[in-house]
């Protein structure tokens, strides 16, 4: 048994911290301790919500407020990031936390920032495999958090119960840049900053939102109502438990209804799947075969060798070794 | 030596439509026979043309139109078509020589339609090899036509010697609909259905489409004035001449300056590593890993695997295979 097991479900963060380190490891030897500490954990669950926001919509302060009202009603709130541009950049990964910073020192919750150097298959394993290690340390809701970009949407989409967009006010024209199929994604969209002047707007733009909805997506196992849209404002709070009501009653309606564990079924055999190809895939990652890659790419390169013929001498090569 | 090669070097249409069936299928013996015959071929080169247009731009009409002007200058074409959508519908399979008649009866012209069940992947394998044996049967110039759907036209720009992006007359606002990765990946815009009563807006659309060029896109690697935007009709045949001439100065000039072949290399070498990866994963879709993958699949689903051991279980099995 793994000794970071026992504080893991000890509720202990920096256990929690290191075994997120643990995971996002590419090493041998860690990926082969992470597995089999991935495999021993129980089968505690929380609530996974995933949470998609362009920049400039205040994605960081609705979690602020949002996360906070939930440990105020005793709830343990984990919040990881799905941020494959600011992977690649680096810039954001002391940025999330000082983004929240009230959420960063409570004791009820725990963020944890995109892990650097990573690409977004990478991304996606470790985000799952730290919800699991939040799962067990004994977070209630676990909000995956990400920025709108199409394919890092869908991924998150792919590992959660729910799936909330946070949108600004907006001129009814201006609902076309949100993506149809990002809309049809949503289960609710929340549109922030509805307060001051900007209430009215933002009103207005729940309106149209709750139309596109009825128009694009019907869910037969949905109950009535959903997809739904809402004002919410991150800065006053207004909206925010209603919010977190019509999310508790659409979780609570898919799990009576076995949605929810037949979701994470399917969620689970498709993880399996892509950790199947990403690990075929590794076998091109060792030395050996980097080197051998470059000899018979630059073959290729020159003139000197057919792709295809090339690719059939590289998988002759990987068939003979080990 | 495939009995497929003499033909086809004798500018044989219908060896050259075996050679591509040829190259299209995934049974193993076949493969094998497509790998030996593409490592056969003589490095015969044409100019590679991919043209990306959204349906009701005229894609088909411009096709027609330009690929016989260049049969009437004693010039070979073959079009290529990558449409991942119409391969899963079905639906173009025939129809890309219906919408192109005069075309497709011209003895110096071939075209061959997406394949049907492929995948975006198998789209691209097919798709560069089939430019290699139209290249060896003689053919000068290869059009690859697809349409606006991001993916595949990265797909299309990373075979090509140049890519053209054909777009219709358009307000200025609607500039914005043509995505930023699109436009910087164009070395010629040309707007289509510039006769008539859309002759002045598809003059404005052009100026426009030069501004936003200007700003986009600077490759020091290529001459003074590229890319450029340019009006035809390929109704009246109006600027088609000019296009060809553009396409060609640049071609040359990038063939002089060793862009080209340094371009094709890259390619090779990129396609060198796609077909690698490619048959690795083909490890998986044997009917015995089919079987495996249900099974581990099922346990991980039911609850009593976690993914990441399961997927350890299955490249294990993998490794002890053959």
């Amino acid at each position: 048994m793994d000794e970071l097991l026992e504080p893991l479900l000890a509720r202990d963060r920096r256990a929690l911290s290191r075994a997120i380190t643990l995971i996002e490891s590419t090493r041998p030897d860690h990926r082969a301790r992470a597995v089999a500490l991935l495999a021993d954990l129980p089968d505690r669950q929380a609530l996974r919500i995933g949470l998609s926001g362009t920049p400039g919509v205040g994605k960081s302060t609705f979690i602020e407020a949002f996360g906070t009202m939930l440990t105020e009603q005793g709830l343990r709130v984990a919040v990881l990031a799905v941020d494959p541009s600011s992977a690649r950049s680096g810039g954001s990964i002391l940025g999330d936390k000082t983004r929240m910073e009230t959420l960063a020192r409570n004791p009820m919750a725990f963020i944890r920032p995109t892990p650097s150097n990573a690409q977004l298959g990478g991304v996606a394993r470790r985000t799952r495999e730290a919800i699991r290690l939040c799962e067990a340390a004994g977070y209630d809701v676990v909000l995956i958090e990400t920025v709108g970009v199409g394919q890092s949407e869908t991924l998150v989409a792919e590992m959660c119960d729910l799936f909330v967009l946070l949108l600004a006010p907006a001129g009814g024209d201006e609902l076309q840049g949100v993506k149809r199929g990002i809309m049809e994604m949503a289960d609710l969209i929340l549109v922030n900053k509805a307060d001051g002047e900007l209430l009215g707007p933002a009103r207005r733009t729940v309106a149209d939102y709750a139309g596109a909805l009825r128009l694009l997506r019907k869910r037969p196992q949905d109950p009535q109502g959903f997809p739904k849209a809402l004002p919410v404002s991150a800065a006053t709070g207004d909206g925010l438990a209603k919010a977190w009501e019509e999310m508790r009653a659409l979780a609570d309606w898919r799990r009576e209804h076995g949605h929810l564990a037949a979701n994470r079924a399917e969620q689970e055999r498709q993880w399996f799947l892509a950790d199947v190809r990403a690990g075929l895939l590794a076998r091109l990652d060792t030395p050996a075969a980097r080197d051998r890659l470059a000899h018979l790419g630059d073959a290729v390169a020159g003139g000197r060798a057919a792709p295809a013929e090339a690719a059939h001498e590289m998988l002759d090569w990987l068939a003979g070794q080990k």
